[in-house]
């Protein structure tokens, strides 16, 4: 379960225990606390990286409720979602001050509680033209110049294949790191965010995903996190959880019976015999 | 098999009689006769549509050549892939004199023997920054302006999937037009034409072009034009083959055991009806 | 000046003479009827493709009167979008279906008042992951497969950017088949719609459609088709028209000290000398 | 000049006082020393990520003897570009492997002569279908990770316009950091690598650029790489010569006499402001 956070001093309203309890009564757990300053127009500078200074204070302050809240609920961590942190146009911003401004702002947060976890879902467009944390990269960039142990990063598999990502890679580049704060599922054509149902395009590459999630035993969230606007919302959840199931099958199975012969053709680049494996295993 | 045709005057030395002789011995069957008049620096303006008259009198003598050649063994078709007939920046060419003399050359072309069928392999990039007949609407534009009947066009999926066309409505597209000459087989991640193994990338959009294939009866020829430069080339082939027989035999399955239901979901738009079903058969 | 024309019975209670003579009073001229056949969640399977039966009638209906109502405005014509009419997924569609109840109903719709011309604006996604009628190609092949006089295309430059097309490309394209209806001024990064101020990208491209529309003698509407979010958006239209009017102007200088030099270049494909002629006329 | 650097041993039968002094008659300077360690079929697993530990060595014994032959050489440092480090397929590859092989043997380059500078060219793609050093970000995180003085990066403004990038931002992330080590000059439309002739196409973001390098008072190399299969070389070559000066001469006029206007303009996001500015300046 996600919980959004959109306008400061709502968390102060809430009665965490009897929060807490009816998660406990319906069985539901909090991956994330989302913080959202974005939905207003008065983020539209980018609510980390923007030169006027009290609307950056706004949502700091907006993001430290946030972590205070999270605090309060055990395993979960805060996300946020940069996204108006870009531009649009040449000669609009200046690209120096936006990243200072960035690591500034996260420095300020990671701080605050370090014993909360902020995980950064980087995406490459849209809103803006150009996001400043627009790929793993540039995720792997800023974790390093803000240098905190609790900042870490979000891979939404449909920002990683917009961006030109293999998922598996960009899964592992932020694990080798200690890094990997979340994994957020739906798909695309790698050329846009529709956030079309996961699993039903890009099939090689979501198995190899779970294929590094099991190997590197992932005990942290897969969040669900699809649009369905033409089709039945009920049975688009239904599918998606099966989908994600089959897939984690697909994987562990390659994982318990195959892993050494998998693994020994990667060293030796034998993609063929992988593919042939595998193939075999899936569609005897 | 692929006959590939690059030189005038090559023809003529050809012992015709032998060689379908030969074929029979060997039970090779030729698909295709590529015409070679993108090999050379002097067809780099475009062997269908420059301006240099004698360059182009020259490519469409090659052609003639070729449609002799082909009018000679039975079951085949001539393929001309447009490499150079495109541009690169603005101010380098005039667009409608390009076009023009396209459609003059494949007029003639048709019209030296109607009984030859000639299938253009559309593409949208490489070499040329941007090719003139670009992608299946371009194609279709192409055929209308000709106006032939054995003119025909060529999906090659790698090329469709890189102009971010779906390959199944490529297919069809073309078949409803009765002009659906060839298909070739390989693969990429839609920004470039690497020629990877067909199979290994774009899952679910491959086994819906099988289906398609299978329900349209198609009769030509699905041709495998993969490049192998890091792996085995036997075992790629080797590979390679499998999961063409693989993709066939699943869409086969769908057809013969579902049409009636997937059918039924697509009339409805009902999409997760159908990968519900769909993921049901193959990972049970 | 773009009339929106969102539902049914809306046309009955206007006043058309009083109308057109606020449009005389107020110094404005209509360029487009402009059908809003895609912003109630009913057109979501496509207001043109869809198999609903009534829901197409509908989306007609609303078309018919748009086509009376312009009908009896001097100069304009009308212009259908068509948003929904595309798929998101494999399995989502039957393509051959779709594609025949659009050619059905624009057919219908061109046969209804053939005085009054129709202008299609061509997109390659967005709403919809693919949609039918993506480029400049598909363009030509509708207008060929319905084959009525008033049917022509809309160049949308940001949408014929967003396609990988050359702007006076697909303009010299329309030109030549009769069937250049309209241009939209806007731009992008080739990768998405946003709807940016026309001029502050595709410098050179955007120069070289306006030398083609001079040439060509273009006395039809440019439309400046812009979204401006994070700017003063008055200032936005005045930058935007002057522009536009740069353009324009450069372009017209162009043809009239140099177009013999310039054609003559296309002609031998000397790009470098276009370049560098231009370049020293721009840059001096 | 660029120095291209194929074999081992080369280095060795060099007179290097003979070569300085031939650089001095003919009045060149040596900008960049390229390992060519990708031009033979043994790099096809990437000379610096393979798990062959013969081939890797012998790699890095190739960059050693470059390094020792710039360290004669005033005024130059070693260019690596990583052509086949990356992959082309899921299950082809141990990402993680990978990017440990990459991290370890630029150690152990930086460390073997820290007064010489090395710079990496990132590439997201070509000739493998996905590179390990992919876009600033990448190589950001590979600076970190190596964390020595004399790693820096080349902005290659061709490879960051395939990545999507923003030229500027490109060059102002690096700089920031104190790891702009060059600037390789070509162009594209954002989907290829054809290395055109700079200058021809991304005009806004060119101009820009050349804004960030006058205001960082840039004093490294910008150096020409272009290819140019269909035009007169000479000409081509005396074209981009003349777009890089216009583009430099444009950058500084903006600068010496607009800084403070165009700064406040980027301070305040009034991209409009910006652009009204400049075209009244660059087009009166």
């Amino acid at each position: 379960m996600k919980v959004d956070f959109y306008k400061a001093g709502v968390f102060k309203q809430i009665n965490i225990t009897k929060l807490l309890k009816n998660f406990i009564n319906f069985n539901l757990k909090v991956g994330d606390v989302l913080v959202g300053n974005y939905t207003n127009r008065k983020w539209k500078y980018g609510a980390m990286s923007t030169n006027e200074r009290d609307i950056r204070k706004e949502s700091i302050r907006l993001c430290k409720e946030a972590i205070d809240f999270t605090a309060e609920i055990p395993g979960s961590k805060v996300i946020i979602w940069p996204a108006h942190d870009g531009f649009d146009y040449p000669f609009q911003v200046n690209y120096m001050d936006g990243w200072k401004n960035i690591v500034e702002s996260y420095k300020e947060l990671c701080s605050y509680n370090k014993k909360v976890n902020i995980a950064i879902e980087y995406k490459s467009k849209d809103p803006r033209q150009k996001q400043y944390i627009s790929n793993i990269g540039k995720m792997m960039m800023l974790i390093n110049d803000v240098n905190m142990d609790n900042l870490t990063g979000c891979v939404d598999t449909g920002h990683a294949l917009m961006a030109n990502e293999n998922l598996a890679e960009s899964v592992a580049l932020l694990f080798m790191h200690n890094k990997l704060g979340a994994v957020h599922l739906n798909e695309n054509y790698r050329d846009a965010d529709p956030d079309l149902i996961f699993g039903t395009i890009a099939f090689w590459e979501n198995l190899e995903m779970y294929y590094y999630l099991n190997k590197i035993n992932y005990g942290g969230w897969c969040e669900i996190d699809i649009v369905s606007p033409r089709d039945n919302r009920i049975k688009s959840i239904n599918l998606v959880v099966k989908l994600v199931r089959m897939y984690e099958k697909l994987a562990k199975g390659l994982i318990e019976q195959h892993v050494n012969i998998i693994d020994s053709n990667l060293k030796k680049y034998h993609f063929v015999d992988n593919m042939d494996l595998i193939t075999n295993i899936l569609f005897k």
